[in-house]
């Protein structure tokens, strides 16, 4: 042991970027947050305020965090990011411009290399590095909240594309005269499966059919994915079809995505997956049903354990971790 | 220059074993065949039949080759072959049991090191290092035939998935009650976009349809894809629909693969693909109306340029490249 040379314990910086709030925290290799902060992504305002206030909490973050410790990179994730530019790209919610160069600015301010990728992408990299992914080297997460976001990991990389955009499984078709999607086309699977997507399967179901439901005094508006998994736990015949219906469609698209990668486990997040069994048995009966012999008894639908404030700065941090840590800059 | 040392010039056997034709050559590094053979894969005999036909064939091919050349690795190609355990599983048509051990008999047999997988990762490995592919990191190819064959490249690598089976896009659900395929499931891709696709569909819509058509002349088993080709460029009006209904289910699939995968290119090949534009047209038109607004003009679809007697053992030599080529082995 040297004693002239004084050891230091390398950590990272992981940042998540939410429409409202954005999240930072100091990760040790372990996945130990050391501090944390969360304020607001200030979306409404120019991109250099959310930059100087950025500066700002990371100063107080790392006053925070023991001596010896030595900040080698931070990990982004950020809605519409594309890690092969480093940029945020056409934003919703975001006043900060088409193009907004994160990473450079993060460079820049932190004077720590970068990098960033979306949401579902960081879910996956925490999935696989601190959570039921863990020995991974081939699945697929799924987030149902407002959205579908999807995430793929082939031979333990993620699956980026040839130009940073693939995983958008939200926008695969369902039926080519289905529902109309944000995204202009119709029928995409985020239409059906995600919280918007069953909130509109009420509405047809009470639409089509003569039963009572609790969930007839809702507005549409009012409405959220608890509500209808509650009211399918009462034993609501609306709620309790509205989530088949929508494990029938996910199910089918879990078996197509089979077909193209053979993954060991599917992985259900984001707010729909919190309904549990509800959503995970009729998923689990139609991917087998549609799903080829050479795959059968092979696939697993998990429901993420995670669910922390944490989770998306973990995510972040193992993105760090797997660009900058031990010999990889 | 050494005038001790003789130079050896590395190649390698290529060996693409077919449902009645077996297929072997000797490659090198810039894809030139040096030495070619066919014979009887035998598949109604004992596999030990088979090995030995191939060993006094191998002999034969290398007796033919420059005396400098060294075969430094085989890379197969099989039906249902699975790179993961050098077998192949329960392959149709063949005599030679549920579990094929080739990659052991080739290294035993031969004495050289080799590498197994299905006939679609071939096309693609081929494409990707003397074909159309060439320079692409990520693409997909399809090979419309008697099935329906895909194989995937991701960031220049083939997707096996965590037990050699990803790539089987021709069992991807077109509709859920649709119609039904070998493999037990309703409503794959295959049913509907291979050449037994399209003569299922030139029936359908003769059954549906009052218009005449030259095809109301020929049996099912009579018909084959050129024959609906040569109707078509004819102006016959059930071929000409039969071409536009397959491209319009492909087209569709192939959108769902781009937000997979956002690829660079999809390359048609099979013996479909040789209808040229009477695929691609209604095929790239569908495509960009399903195509998620991110990979708008950003995908191609290609048909493959090759169709020579060598394009299997090509294919083959390239996987042997990749494993057993400079500092890979």
């Amino acid at each position: 042991m040297s004693l002239s040379k004084k050891a230091t314990t390398p950590v990272v910086l992981g940042m998540d970027i939410g429409g409202t709030q954005t999240k930072i925290g100091i990760v040790d290799t372990t996945g130990k947050v050391l501090s944390f902060d969360s304020f607001s992504s200030l979306g409404d305002q120019a991109f250099p305020n959310f930059v100087q206030q950025l500066q700002a909490k990371y100063q107080l973050l790392i006053a925070d965090i023991p001596k010896e410790c030595k900040v080698i990179g931070a990990g982004i994730g950020a809605p519409n990011a594309n890690i092969f530019n480093g940029c945020m790209e056409k934003p919703h919610n975001f006043n900060w411009g088409d193009l907004v160069p994160l990473v450079s600015s993060v460079e820049e301010t932190l004077g720590i290399q970068a990098k960033v990728t979306n949401d579902a992408n960081l879910f996956a990299l925490g999935e696989m590095t601190y959570g039921i992914a863990k020995g991974l080297k081939n699945f697929i997460v799924m987030t149902l909240g407002t959205g579908f976001g999807s995430g793929i990991v082939v031979d333990g990389k993620l699956v980026f594309g040839h130009d940073g955009m693939a995983g958008e499984m939200g926008h695969i078709n369902v039926n080519p005269n289905g529902r109309l999607c944000n995204c202009g086309l119709k029928g995409c699977l985020e239409t059906y499966a995600s919280v918007t997507g069953i909130k509109r399967t009420v509405f047809k179901l009470m639409a089509d059919l003569q039963v009572a439901s609790s969930l007839r005094s809702h507005s549409f508006e009012d409405l959220t994915g608890l509500m209808i998994a509650d009211a399918a736990l009462d034993g609501d015949p609306i709620a309790k079809r509205a989530f088949e219906y929508t494990g029938e469609i996910l199910g089918t698209k879990i078996a197509d995505a089979a077909a193209y990668f053979s993954p060991e486990a599917f992985i259900l997040g984001g707010g729909l997956a919190k309904a549990g069994d509800l959503l995970l048995l009729p998923t689990v009966k139609s991917m087998n049903e549609r799903l080829f012999k050479a795959y059968k008894g092979k696939m697993k639908v998990l429901i993420s354990g995670t669910g922390t404030k944490y989770d998306g700065v973990l995510g972040a941090a193992a993105l760090a971790w797997e660009h900058f840590g031990e010999g990889k800059s």
